[in-house]
């Protein structure tokens, strides 16, 4: 098969390497000339080019760009593309990129491959990054069953456990696991910070340990990306961080009324419900 | 020096290790016998019993047992203890441990070594537990000023980086770096199990990966200790949650109003900020 990938980063020259270990052609699209010449290099692609002419031959193509070029990407590229080419993204939200690019290109489907390291860029790209990741497809009832066999096929041969919901499931979901606690978690940075008596704040800064570093961590990630998740997930964001504030709430009133029976309580229950979150 | 010990679990136990290793002799207390027993099978202590008197002979005691029983063990050892002995704690809040005890025992002063495991109990304890931990203290104006400088010679032989700060310093820097946590990782971890629609709570479960793993970490912890800490640090405690709901109100405001340069800007200083919390 010929498959495309435009945006060589760490998930399109992850794919890229897949794809060309099980003997796929794979074509690639960078708007850096460097990127493309190094994506050859490494062995993420067969051809490479800034230019999208390099698609017309392409029967798949994965749009592995940072969401906020995807809308604009999708439209240099789909007057190189065959009408019965599939297009499919790997974007880490759904609702917004299924209703912004399924209108300009009928034969696609949403997708999501919940994979990463800390790194990034096509050096950072390795085979074996996606196995045993969930790879999220989100087909709506317009997307033709063609399109959704051709991408569970192919993706499936990356060793993922792939899941199927609606874009606004999808979008919940990862709400809950992903984009709530980043904004749980650089709160907690951010009123740490905020302590007005410096002999305090020291103390806190000297004695923070692995519970604080844990917490913390998502918190202190990359701005750009916590953003870009706030900004096109907007809704379902919202939905949750609304339900946590409720939950605060809740914690707030059991503390200033000693009533620590609640407390003990919520802490039973999510002792005893985090496993069925973390545990295979 | 006679060093008495009473609580005999994981770090009444490691501290007994250390101090015999170093040749002081240990003096164990223990509610249960067979955890006298076990103690100086294991090398914690050179005696132990079941009752106070074994502390006659003490130079410095460590009250090593849960906040709860505190002051009923305070009460219930001094009619034992020489007039000039020592008395120190290692519970992890100060202010109520100082307010009860020190008018029980003037020649008292509140300690809290910062270090632990996930494993409790006599057969947890090890040398080396103390190693490179914090060690605050907490003298206040009436401690005498031996019992600060015994304290602190002592617990220096651990290699611990001693702190000294009021107790209520002390619970506002704790309050921070880990009662605060455990609440806002507890209150994430239960709202997300509350989603109601089923599809997106197995979704959810099944797409939870490291991010959510390290933020859910202390809330899913041991109950019973979570529920100690906010009982006992209640008005640290319920500071930090009041700052904690106000920021969350801010990102709320923020998410609802699309203004993406304010979470820019606080994604931007808690990545910069969490640095001074998490790096030695």
């Amino acid at each position: 098969m010929n498959i495309g990938i435009v945006g060589l980063g760490l998930i399109g020259g992850s794919l890229g390497l897949e794809f060309k270990a099980q003997g796929h052609r794979v074509l690639g699209v960078s708007r850096k000339s460097a990127t493309c010449e190094r994506a050859i290099a490494l062995g993420a692609v067969d051809q490479a080019s800034t230019k999208a002419d390099v698609l017309r031959d392409a029967d798949l193509v994965f749009l592995c760009t940072p969401l906020g070029v995807m809308e604009a990407t999708t439209k240099e590229i789909i007057p190189y593309l065959a009408p019965e080419t599939t297009l499919t993204d790997v974007g880490s939200v759904k609702a917004w990129v299924v209703k912004t690019l399924e209108p300009l290109w009928p034969n696609f489907i949403g997708g999501h491959p919940m994979a990463g390291t800390a790194e990034s860029g096509i050096d950072a790209a390795h085979l074996g990054l996606f196995h045993q990741a969930p790879y999220v497809l989100t087909p709506t009832r317009t997307t033709p069953s063609v399109a959704v066999q051709q991408v569970e096929a192919v993706v499936s041969t990356l060793q993922v456990r792939v899941h199927h919901c609606t874009p606004d499931e999808h979008d919940r979901a990862v709400a809950w696991i992903s984009h709530l606690p980043v904004m749980v978690s650089a709160s907690l940075i951010a009123v740490a910070t905020n302590e007005t008596d410096s002999t305090v704040l020291k103390l806190a800064h000297a004695l923070a340990s692995s519970g604080f570093r844990d917490t913390s961590r998502v918190g202190g990630g990359n701005p750009e990306l916590g953003m870009m998740m706030a900004q096109y997930n907007q809704a379902s964001l919202l939905r949750s961080l609304l339900a946590y504030r409720t939950q605060i709430d809740h914690v707030i009133d059991a503390v200033q009324n000693e009533d620590w029976s609640t407390i003990a309580d919520l802490l039973q229950q999510t002792h005893q419900a985090r496993p069925s979150f973390v545990e295979p």
